[in-house]
């Protein structure tokens, strides 16, 4: 087992690589989002924490809804619209705001301001987790590890 | 089902009870403590996330590990000292730590300074977590709902 640190400076974390193969369409859409995982410096396996910061025009990703994950955001800086069923909420440092798993109810983040946003985000990783995305053309499914795969809503590979 | 918030002001949401029927020995040490419970609030179940505030002189907890259940901070303000088995870590605002499950390696937050400390606590809820006190006598076991069970090293109720 690597050694591990006994705490970190939260924003020198390494930068999660940008998922690679998606078609054009929904790459656009991540465009500006940068995630650094915290959890996992650690080796924390049954939860993710992210610090993400989204650039102005950034989303923290297309609008989703988990079936078997629950997930949480803090906001640390910035100004984001949190984009719910229950239509756009203005968020601020000092924010929070959870989605159950299992309602349905889809979510994103969105920076329409010119400065950088920053939140905490936190996920569980119960395994057969399914993603449904209301606004785009796509399906995620978790295996029994916990990774996701993706594919169109008519079963075609991404 | 209760109405739920889209979000919240974290520094607003309710504080929680503190623990009731623990003996003076060990009820001193949670003195000082304020836990404001904001994943919650939301309806999440997979994981909690605590608002923590630790007074002057407080502590987070007893030194502790957990045996299934990982655990994560983040500090929001202050300057608390973690304390783990590698000894004693200075921790500033946007730093963070990780408890990975089943180390053994016992940890909890003091705040030394004449300021406040308040961190974000992430831990999830996986049942039939044990959790060991190296300090202290007590032992505490989830049951199979996630709600923990104390009692001393020698079986003792407390």
């Amino acid at each position: 087992m690597a050694e591990r640190p006994v705490a970190i400076i939260a924003a020198e974390a390494p930068v999660r690589p940008r998922p690679t193969g998606f078609p054009p369409d929904l790459a656009a859409k991540l465009e500006g989002r940068e995630k650094q995982p915290l959890g996992d410096v650690f080796g924390l396996r049954n939860f993710g924490v992210n610090l993400t910061r989204l650039a102005p025009g950034a989303a923290s990703s297309m609008r989703h809804a988990h079936s078997l994950q629950d997930e949480f955001i803090y906001v640390l800086e910035g100004r984001p619209v949190l984009v719910t069923d229950a239509g756009e909420t203005q968020l601020e440092a000092g924010m929070c705001a959870g989605f159950p798993a299992g309602t349905g109810d889809a979510h994103r983040l969105v920076n329409r301001t010119a400065g950088d946003v920053l939140v905490l985000e936190v996920g569980d990783r119960t395994p057969l987790d399914r993603v449904t995305y209301p606004e785009d053309d796509l399906v995620g499914e978790a295996d029994e590890a916990g990774r996701f795969h993706y594919r169109r809503k008519d079963g075609t590979a991404i």
